[in-house]
């Protein structure tokens, strides 16, 4: 049997990065790699209270449910959308498998292929791979510490007619920058304008470490929820656990209905359980208090990195303080092609991500993403540590 | 703002059937449109204990997991697939979000728009909406009792050079047919002449009602795993629980290994802890003794709708006892158009599915699929008087 792939496939060849982290997997090399969240942030009792209160519903918890997702809960993620400006009703919500998925499903329902959408640079790397996998074209628009640069922007639409931007304006992966409100404001009125849609990702909005009000979503900013140019998507992953694979999508109720029918045809529903489970914690948890926790303790492994960079002091490397997320990004000398500093940090026992493939194209070769929520204080130290002498081995070589 | 969808959701319109069971929901209607197990056949208690357990476990039952599956769950499934003659391992399989989900996966990595399926008919109405909402044509094969009618699939792969072949061999859904020996051989034969990939969806198989020795996949008919030209996937929904949403796929490495690369992009993964959950369950439940006792109960309930049926004794009207799943599938008198019955039948308060969206093309619409197992004795055959009088009434408004 020959097998013959279809022809978007060609998007997911596997990268060597992806080779280079998978052989770091069940070893002993630290990983700043991933997204992951420091694992003694989940509440692990309240959750195994939640599911046995879940299971006391009956057996409705093991059923097929709605394709749009368990009504409590999007009840509750309504009632904290109002808090946070964004008036949505349950008919405006769907409930998907990570926001991941509300990715997948905005672009089958909104996009053909050869369609444009327009991407900061770098962005999200998997949002990068969704869209050239539905034969989308992700096209970058210049940007700073604001935002995107809103002459390039007019720039782009004007040359590629987008039906879309993707947009991560709080905390972004994997630069950890905040948009500006000055520039919400300026893509919101240019999409208006255009008549283009906004897919916002906000995943990390809720991990801010100053103590300033929230910033505003885009969403929030536009008219809500009829008629929005925004679709607004969030996740559970980073404020109670990824394990769960619940996020969800907010929007016009004919732009989420869509989504609704395209996932009954692709997975019927996200796990039953799991989303009453969740709505039995969120029922009785504290979760202001749960993500004042992790904000805490993130930022401190924040600083802590922040504090280990600053005292390795490697010639020529500069990076930003975020001020949340899960992200820090880094700059290294331009003849540092950090794919190959990779290699040599994998022998030395640690990895991370190089920032090649975060970008749609023009890709800098010398950035690297660096997570610090996962690993505690002495690893972090350790990682960092073994990060010096990978960048120490390889400035030697390519000075050799 | 005006919203302009992709072409594929051409595909996704909603039906006139799917509007009229909407209204049944939440109301008094008996549904025997679904496909919804018996909920006092899910294991409750049991399933309790294991998420207890999966949480016993700690932190990595709420962290992200690999996107291919939790791999003692795998270990389990390739063990029990060897026990049915299929002799696969852990990277011959991945973990899905219901079988639903593999077979979008499938598409997505295989087909490209335009591309053609030949499939029974009628067949699954969910696979018929996947296969059209990725552009996909779905071209219908002749068959009887036995399966699909070899002629017709060799005149189809002549005319038509499809790329795949979707089959539901056991206990089809809708019309609950087995396939035989040598028809499951036969286009094995065929497809592997003609190198034409064969997905063989098994959600039923173990709902056998005679005791004879299980029907033979095509899959382990067949070279497997390498090289095959079978991918084979099936689901603990009918089994344990749907709503733990947890199938999985076989087959040879390259292909599961490019759904996973597809999967990685579309949701990353399925939730970890219902994996982690279901393989405690399965380490200790006595797996064999639940599926015989949901095989009885269903028998059972398989059993009075054929006596109710008998009964009532409708002029005109024809069906098979199924040999095993979970419908019977019903030919009514030519003249009766089973989507005007559905609007009668609401009305008396009972639903089932027309056949009409069961059909790729040249529909009878003088069919309808009844499920037997959600429903207990009594309200079955209230349910069944009141399809009774929908009849009634609607062949007296034919009448006149």
């Amino acid at each position: 049997m020959e097998y013959s792939f279809s022809q978007s496939t060609n998007a997911l060849t596997s990268s060597a990065v992806r080779e280079i982290l998978k052989l770091t997997q069940g070893n002993q090399v630290l990983s700043l790699a991933g997204g992951l969240p420091a694992e003694d942030s989940f509440p692990i009792e309240e959750m195994r209270e939640a599911f046995n209160r879940a299971l006391d519903l009956g057996p409705k918890s093991l059923q097929y449910g709605l394709t749009d997702g368990y009504i409590p809960l999007r009840e509750w993620v309504a009632s904290r959308m109002k808090q946070k400006h964004m008036n949505v009703g349950v008919e405006n919500m769907l409930i998907t498998t990570g926001s991941q998925q509300a990715v997948d499903l905005l672009c089958r329902v909104y996009l053909d292929e050869g369609d444009v959408v327009l991407v900061e640079n770098p962005t999200y790397l998997a949002a990068v791979q969704l869209f050239q996998f539905r034969g989308i074209r992700a096209i970058p628009v210049d940007g700073d510490a604001e935002g995107m640069d809103m002459d390039d922007l007019a720039r782009k639409i004007a040359q590629f007619r987008p039906k879309m931007v993707y947009v991560i304006p709080t905390f972004a992966n994997p630069t950890g920058k905040v948009w500006s409100a000055e520039r919400r404001l300026g893509l919101l009125r240019q999409c208006r304008e255009h008549n283009i849609l906004i897919l916002e990702d906000d995943p990390y909005g809720e991990i801010q470490f100053d103590g300033e009000a929230p910033y505003r979503s885009i969403f929030s900013l536009d008219e809500h929820p009829q008629g929005s140019a925004v679709v607004y998507t969030s996740t559970f992953s980073k404020i109670v656990a990824p394990g769960l694979r619940t996020g969800w999508a907010i929007g016009d109720s004919r732009v989420i209905q869509m989504m609704v029918k395209a996932k009954q045809a692709i997975d019927l529903q996200s796990s039953t359980i799991d989303q009453i489970a969740l709505h039995q914690l969120l029922d009785r948890f504290d979760l202001e208090a749960h993500i004042g926790k992790i904000r805490c303790s993130y930022q401190e492994r924040m600083e802590w990195m922040h504090e280990l960079l600053t005292r390795e002091a490697w010639t020529g490397m500069k990076w930003s303080k975020p001020r949340g997320g899960m992200f820090l990004w880094v700059e290294l000398p331009e003849h540092i092609h950090s794919e190959k500093l990779l290699a040599q940090a994998v022998k030395e026992g640690v990895a991370f991500v190089p920032g090649v493939p975060f970008y749609a194209a023009q890709a800098q070769t010398n950035t690297m993403r660096l997570n610090y929520t996962l690993l505690d204080r002495e690893n972090t130290e350790l990682a960092v540590s073994r990060l010096g002498k990978a960048f120490a081995a390889y400035s030697q070589v390519v000075a050799g």
